[in-house]
């Protein structure tokens, strides 16, 4: 199937891939009496004198935004934000149909960071949560702590946690089929944008043994004088043995290789340089690292692309949908690494025991059964953190 | 039937008056890869090639955002963006079910003019127009002048010209009936909020033959020394005998009372003042400046009132339906002047001849026959004005 051409008919035909549907009805003078003047009065009313049954008489509870500025949307980089929107709207259709969340694109006509923070902060009334999709590095993670302190709404940058907590579950399931201990493992992380970054943060309370990350200079390492103030804090809380070199001295003696980087830049010898079971996700898109055939005939036990023609995809659609679905079921205020840590769990327990092997550590992104049970982990730990502001559940349809 | 009780047990059942749906299927792979990853980023690059095509590829070109800072929801005040909710809902609903226009709430969550400037213009490219909403004055002009300023999509304060379009319907309409000549006319406009400036202001194009108007503290006057920059731009082009004074005195000899301030402001007695055939459009909302029973008693030929329970209901959902489908259609740059009268003129033509009486001058709010003929008159006049960006039609039904 050609994809590029079918995308472009269809994205023609359809003229939108979302659109706004009405839960009122309007046959009747008496129904425009009930949903318009005069009776909407009275919710307005009512939240006027208790802010917080905005969540009762309207949508808020169940609305996201998907934010973006279009400077690094997928692979194409600062394309803007009208370009942008084909992706936001997608991600709209993804919310709904895997989770039942009414999710809008929020395309923004600047990029200056300031800018950006005060106007998501300026549309959150509307909002029960905020998903930041393809905003660059390292702008993004300024973006999101200033807009998570900011706001009592989950802010969620997708591009780094919902691939995170992916990458966890893949791993979560990888080590059930070879036994290994999670705080044995040394973990290279090749690439420092969204993704690595938040990968690499995400091992830790994780318990994974030593991460080793890389940047397009090579290992970051305390003694580096180069570093973003993002990654500073990264060489302060991994790499405990110092390494310093490129990657294919990362790899030397390492169990894990987490790729969101580029094609073709691990090798097979390099591959045989791991130790152990040997677990190579190479997730760059359309191209991965390593091709799974090359990798498994190196060594490597299990191996995870973002390919939906291979094994084991890593799609971020396994995990935003139930994320935001949990979240916004018992309103929590943010999303904790606990509630993603949960999330990763849950999805991988979604594998059941008796199908899991080494081409089927992650359900397939179309498997309606997985957000449920995300979304399930994420609302009771998010009610354990005391993060959570409604015990009384919305319901999983989005209904 | 009571319409507090009801409104508020179905906007609990409801739980949001709208939400969002899907245009595009996801049964399989394949509608994954088109509708999102790898294919959805055909359309993203062409659009980063030519911007316009975001209006064939996505759908901008029928969304529209309601932005309030919920300063003056209904007649309720200020009552903050989360209680202003449920009528930006309303608003969207009546938007779809009347002219298939998919329209967002924007519920910001600032007061402050630059920053709803901001946010508005950071907020656009997702947006085929903007329907500004229960925004306070003075502030609401100056919000809309700097957006009409800064932006390339119709910005519409329907407070304002969605109010006026319909009072010029119904005035056109009376003297059809009467036979009178609108550049005989003086025009009394009673309040000096959105509606009233915005009258006052198209009343001119129209051609009548002179306004007074008045605000708090009487008629505007040149001569007056407390007046806004926008009361001070009414004085100098209303008022052409410098009349002093209040409201008795402004009626006294005036054609047609236009009131959009507060209840029982109007007796018999300055209704019995006026000349000719006494229009009085009483729109004070719940309870009008006189009711149509006294007005008609005290000699008024033609009354309407903003109430469903009275003849001719001036409603702005007779307007800002068909004003921005038609807007929309043609992918107005604007809506300027002659596209509102175009708009008022086909609403009034929306009453057949046949049937046009003393107790008919406007169209039924729940006629869905005018949105599509008013949208014809706007889409019409966009193009007379060089104003429409698009020669194709998008079509009527929002699909």
């Amino acid at each position: 199937m050609n994809y590029q051409q079918k995308a472009l008919e269809m994205h023609a035909q359809w003229k939108g891939k979302i659109e706004i549907a009405s839960r009122a009805p309007l046959a009747c003078k008496d129904d425009l009496s009930v949903a318009y003047t005069p009776g909407v009065a009275e919710p307005c009313r009512e939240i006027a004198k208790n802010k917080d049954l905005v969540y009762s008489y309207t949508r808020k509870w169940n609305l996201v935004a998907i934010v973006t500025d279009g400077s690094a949307v997928l692979g194409l980089g600062n394309i803007g934000p009208e370009a942008g929107m084909p992706v936001m709207e997608g991600k709209a259709v993804l919310f709904k149909e895997f989770a039942g969340v009414d999710a809008f694109p929020i395309c923004l006509a600047t990029q200056n960071v300031d800018e950006i923070v005060d106007a998501v902060a300026a549309i959150a009334p509307t909002f029960g949560g905020i998903n930041l999709e393809d905003i660059s590095g390292p702008r993004c993670f300024d973006i999101e702590a200033r807009l998570i302190e900011r706001l009592d709404i989950p802010v969620f940058h997708d591009d780094q946690h919902g691939t995170a907590v992916v990458v966890l579950a893949a791993l979560l399931n990888a080590l059930k089929i070879t036994g290994e201990k999670m705080g044995n493992l040394r973990v290279v992380v090749n690439g420092s944008g969204a993704a690595g970054i938040a990968i690499t943060r995400l091992m830790q309370p994780l318990g994974v043994g030593d991460v080793v990350m890389l940047d397009t200079k090579g290992i970051i390492a305390r003694s580096r004088t180069d570093l973003t103030p993002v990654k500073r804090q990264v060489a302060e809380h991994t790499n405990a043995d110092n390494l310093a070199g490129d990657l294919k001295t990362a790899l030397k003696g390492a169990h894990v290789f987490v790729g969101v980087s580029a094609a073709n830049l691990v090798s097979r010898d390099m591959v045989k340089s791991m130790a152990g079971c040997r677990y190579v996700f190479a997730l760059a898109n359309p191209d991965p690292e390593i091709l799974p055939d090359e990798a498994k005939a190196a060594g490597a036990r299990i191996v995870a692309t973002g390919r939906s023609d291979f094994a084991n995809q890593v799609n971020n659609v396994l995990g935003f949908p139930g994320i935001f679905r949990g979240a916004l079921d018992v309103r929590a205020r943010r999303i904790d690494d606990a509630m993603k840590l949960a999330a990763a769990r849950a999805l991988a327990d979604a594998v059941p025991a008796d199908k899991l092997n080494e081409d089927f550590i992650l359900p397939s992104p179309l498997d309606k059964s997985v957000p449920p049970k995300v979304a399930a982990a994420v609302a009771n730990t998010a009610r354990e953190r005391g993060l959570a502001r409604s015990i009384a559940c919305n319901g999983n349809a989005g209904n």
